[in-house]
C-alpha cells in the first residue's frame, strides 16, 4: 500500500511506492479522476469533484484531487487485513 | 437528491428522480462506473470494485456497482446543508 502526489502530467513527483506501481498507479488513477471531474461537470457545471473513494475487494484507493496536484492513498481496509491475519492462522 | 438503480445498459429502471435528472445521472454515472471498473481491473485483474463514493462541493454520489444492476444514491452530506440553513437565517 502507499501514496503519491501526482502533477497535472500525470506524473508522481511524490511517492512511497516502487517504481512500477508508481507508474501504474499514477496514469491509470490521474485518468479516472479526470473522468470523474467532467462526470461531475457533466451533471453540474458549477459543482467540483472535491474527493473520490474508490473501495475494491483488495483495497481502497482514496484520491483528493487539487488544483494543481492529486494526492493518492492506496490502503489495506481493515476486515481485509483481518481477513488476511486470520487465513495466515488456519 | 435520490436515488436510482441501473440496469446493464445504464437505462433507470427504479429511480426517486424526476426524468430529466434520472436521464443525466444514469448515462453519467454508468460511464463512470465502467471506467472505474476498468481501472481496478487495469491496476490488478484480480481485483473488483465494490464501492465508489464521489465528493463534490454540492452533493455527494454513492455508486454500488454490481453484476447486473447498479444501486446509485445521490445525497446531500451535513455540512453543505448546514451551510444552506446558515444562509437562508441571514
Amino acid at each position: 500500500m502507499g501514496m503519491m502526489v501526482i502533477n497535472p502530467d500525470g506524473v508522481a513527483v511524490r511517492t512511497t511506492m516502487d517504481s512500477t506501481h508508481t507508474n501504474s498507479y499514477s496514469a491509470i488513477l490521474s485518468r479516472l479522476t479526470d473522468q470523474a471531474r467532467s462526470a461531475i461537470r457533466d451533471l453540474d457545471p458549477l459543482n467540483e469533484v472535491t474527493f473520490i473513494r474508490l473501495r475494491s475487494r483488495k483495497n481502497e484507493i482514496l484520491i483528493a484531487p487539487d488544483k494543481e496536484f492529486n494526492l493518492i492513498v492506496v490502503q489495506t481496509p481493515a476486515d481485509v487485513e483481518s481477513n488476511h491475519a486470520k487465513q495466515s492462522t488456519q
